[in-house]
This record gives C-alpha cells, structure tokens and sequence, in this order.
C-alpha cells in the first residue's frame, strides 16, 4: 500500500508522515516532491494539493484531505470521478468555529470595542443592556461545524435559525431550508454566520440580494470560504449602514492583498484564516483510522458526494 | 400591603412601579423620598439603597434586591435578623456571564488583540493554533452565575474545575470545595473565573497568596466584586510576568477613579459592572412573584442565608 503526503502548508512532511506511519505500519507513505517521478500512489493524504497531483498520480483510489472544505481538491485535474474524496470531520474544529462565533457576536453586541476605546480615555460609562431577542442569530449550513456554533449560541439564551440545503432538526434551532425559505431565514435574522461548503450553488450567496434582506443593523460573520462573499456588496451594503460590521475569517484572495480595502475599514475585523484549525493529534487518528478501514475493506466515513460539493 | 421602592440607579422609579402594581394590583407601592417620612412599609424593593432605608422603615419584613449580590444590603444598619433579605435568582444575568466569560477567555488564547494590531499593519500572519489542554479553567463560585460559566466553557471542550464552599457536581466540571481543596483548584488553573458571592470569608481572597499558586501565564476575569481582588496584588503579579492579563467588570472603588493604575495598564480590560444586567420584565415578573407569594403566606425563593452572606 504506497500513499502519498502532499500539504501546500510550509511544514516539515515529517512530522505528519513518522506519527501517521507509527498508526499504519504496513503502509509505505512518501513525501510529494515537486516534478518527482510518479510513484503509484493508492492513497493521498492533502491539504492545498499541487496542481498536478492527479496526472502524476492516476492510481489514486482515495483522497484523504486535512481539512473540512474540499472545495479546492474537487476543482485539481484529473480528479476521476471514481476516486474517493475524504474530508476532516470536526477534529477539533467545531469548537473553535462555536468560539469564534461567540467572540465575534458578543463583541459586536456587547460593545466591547466600545469599552476598549472608554477605557483608554478613563471614561466610565455602562453603555445600554442588549435585548437578546434583537439578536436573532442565523447559521448558514448545518453540518458539524454550523450545528455546533448555532447549539453554543442557543445555549446563550440567543435566538438561533439555521439553513441548510436539507431540513435538519437540532434542538433550540429554527430549521430552514432550501431556497424557498432562504427569504423567511434572511428576514429574522441580524447576525449571520456563514459555515457552508464552498459548491457552484454557494458561491457568492452572500451578495446584495441576499444581505440586503438581513435585518437592519445586520452583522455578518464570515468562517465558511472568501468566495461566498461578494466582496463589493458588502462594502456597499456597510456604507449604506444597512450592515453595520463584519467579521471575516476567509477571503477571495489569501493572504488578502495589501491595500484592499478591507485591511483598514474599522467596520471590519480580519483574522487570516485561523477560525479554525484541525488539530494534529486528532487529525491523525482520523485519517488513520480511515486509512485502516480501507485496508481492511470496510466503508470509509467523511466521504464526500460529489455532485453535492461536500 | 405597602411596598417601598428604592433604588440608588439613575432611573424614573415609575419604570419599575407601573409594571410591578400591573402585576400585584393589590399592594400600595411608594417610591423613596429623601428625607422623606416612613412609610410603614412591608416590603421593600431595592438596588443599592439608601444608607438609612432600615432605620426609616423600621416595620419592613421583607426586602427583595434587584441583584445577585446582597453585600451592600447586608452592611445597612437597622437591618434586624428576622428581615428576609431576597435575591434575585439569574434573571437573564447567567447567560450574560458566560457570554462575558467566553469573550474574555477566548480574545486572550485566541489572540483576538494581536490580529487586530496585524490588521492595522496589514499583516496575514497566523498564530499558533492554541491547544485547549494548556487552558484550564477554575470557576469560583458555582451558583447559578459560575455554573453557567462553568458550563458553557466546557461545552466548549476546556477543561473546566470550580472551587464552592460546599462540593457541587456538574456534568463536565471537576469539583473542589473548601479552604482544603484551593491550593489544588489554583495549581491546576490557567484562567481564573471569580464569580463568587461577596462576604467576610470571601473578601480579598484574590490576593497574592492564592494568585501566584494558579499556573504561569495565567488569566484573571472577575466578575465577583471589587473586594475580592487585591488589587496591588494583581499589578505585583503581573510585572512579575506570573499573571498575563485580566478582565475585570468590578472594582474596589466604582466608577474607577480617574488616575487609577488599572485604566492604562494594556494587559488589563475593564468594562464599568456591565458583565451581567438583570434584564428588566424577567426580574420584574420574578419580584412580583415572590411577592404575591408573601402575600399568601407562602416561602419565598432567594432568600439569602445571612450568617453565610448569600
């Protein structure tokens, strides 16, 4: 069994490599080398794959990617529709996605950028109680990652709708789903989390059609991909005060360019694609823990369909 | 049934009276004069009241506090022993704590403050992803305040112990009690949640003895009262490099004087007592329900145990 490791990261391929050998033992697994010869690779283990890893490796019957969003593997050519694309579930991510998203809501709905700038002038001032019912928060895709940020937020006595392309029940979530009720999930809701895949149906569903429809004052979260935002229609929606701020994790362009003029509009807080981040340990055990499943003949689990995108 | 209201807050008391006689149309409810005649009140109902409330009012059987915390009540005098000092019992104030508690925690292992010095640089620089092993949290306190903390950071995969005066079990939390179990609730604590009540047996305990046994690099929010930290102790232990930074939400003198070393310190965050606001129609729905218990010679709920201060 030949598996091949392939991270655009800027990491050492070892100290992926000696843990994931160390689980899968009968495994020979090399590292990707930039115009090396193919080596007739069974399994791929990605994250941000070369471009050509497909042609080089036509033998590939699994891809095991590092990450939630395979948006990125599914567009490299020669992908064969018969191979396998395996995606991270959860491994540590939801959490800090739930996190994330409470930090971002409270910060805008408490004010704390309000306090901070108090505080450097000595001034103190308690500023209005919030009313959590003017909080309605509403969370774009309900799989691991946004079922886990709408539970947490529900937990905070926050009213939480979710959306999903199917129906889905969780508890203290107001479902949605579908383009039919996109409309009525817009229309309740002020803060909007975004953790969708990245599919030709989402790209760009943050646009002026749909975030004009948020309520005013509406603020957006942003964890899912850069390419569900038109960048544009928000910077038009914030200066017609329709939204008053966003917190973006992911961009069209990453790292996001010098100049843009995200970078320096104070209605926006950027962080550079950390919302998130699966965690080595558990990582591994997954993949191999999947690696060894297919050695064994049995189904892998995180599969993605992929006429769906995810 | 006559009722006093009296309350120290910038507000018009008919904003608490109307809604209050909607609810219990049977009672006679007087707002406080300053230097004013008794009343002959019954019942009172207060926020930080008047030094002379109890000497005035001397035929008071009740009074029903528009807080948490009774400790300025507590020290009125002419309160006998036989006045049922009442509480109010979360009205919307837990879940206010724990959205606080997951701010303050998160903007410091995230690094939410360095991405925003990143921004105004126009630096795309991940940080370290953080490992949630290395943030312990200690909640002091599990009432209905700390429990919700305690609950809601576990929920979120930390690892969460509290410290109470008497052994609590919580689904998640680790439990220690007593003045046996401290030193081995702080050794084990990164980030230090006080959420106690304020009494003899509390005041100062957030002091150098018990803040240099938590672990290095540790994290202060407070969210008690002022009286509860040291607050030399706290600058000490953080030019000592022991203690990393601190949100604080209350202080030994409020509003903090101008001048004060807190205001400027950058490893300190201050918000004015805003961390928790009992929200208005739950605490006016809970008051009014207790008085109508009174008023049929039923027990009341939140009646705090005065030779244990909460």
């Amino acid at each position: 069994m030949k598996i091949i490791f392939a991270s655009a990261h800027d990491v050492d391929p070892d100290t992926w490599i000696n843990p994931l050998k160390a689980l899968i033992p009968d495994a020979e697994i090399h590292p990707w080398v930039d115009n090396g010869p193919t080596i007739d690779a069974q399994l791929a283990i990605v994250w941000n794959p070369p471009a050509d890893i497909f042609l080089r490796e036509p033998a590939l019957k699994a891809v095991f990617n590092l990450g939630a969003g395979v948006d990125a593997i599914i567009k490299r050519p020669g992908l064969r529709d018969d191979v396998a694309v395996v995606r991270l579930e959860d491994a540590g991510m939801s959490a800090q996605m739930a996190e994330y998203a409470v930090y971002a809501l409270v910060r805008a709905s408490r004010q704390f950028d309000q306090y901070e700038k108090q505080q450097e002038q000595q001034v103190w001032q308690p500023l209005p109680d919030i009313q959590r019912q003017k909080w309605t928060v509403g969370v774009m895709g309900l799989g691991v990652m946004g079922t886990r940020v709408a539970q947490t937020l529900a937990g905070l006595d926050y009213p939480v709708a979710g959306w999903s392309r199917s129906a889905k029940e969780i508890a203290g979530v107001e479902s949605f789903s579908g383009t039919d009720q996109l409309p009525a999930f817009l229309a309740r809701t002020r803060v909007l989390i975004n953790t969708l895949p990245l599919t030709a149906e989402t790209t760009g569903i943050l646009c002026l059609d749909t975030l004009r429809q948020l309520r005013p004052g509406a603020y957006l979260v942003n964890v899912g991909r850069g390419e569900h935002l038109v960048e544009a229609d928000l910077l038009a929606l914030l200066d017609a005060g329709h939204i008053s701020g966003a917190t973006l994790d992911v961009f069209r362009e990453e790292p996001l360019p010098q100049g843009h003029p995200f970078w320096q509009d104070p209605r926006i807080t950027i962080t550079p694609h950390t919302a998130a981040a699966s965690l080595r340990e558990e990582t591994i055990a997954q993949v191999a823990g999947n690696i060894r499943r297919y050695m064994r003949g049995e189904p892998l689990t995180g599969v993605v369909v992929r006429d769906r995108g995810y």
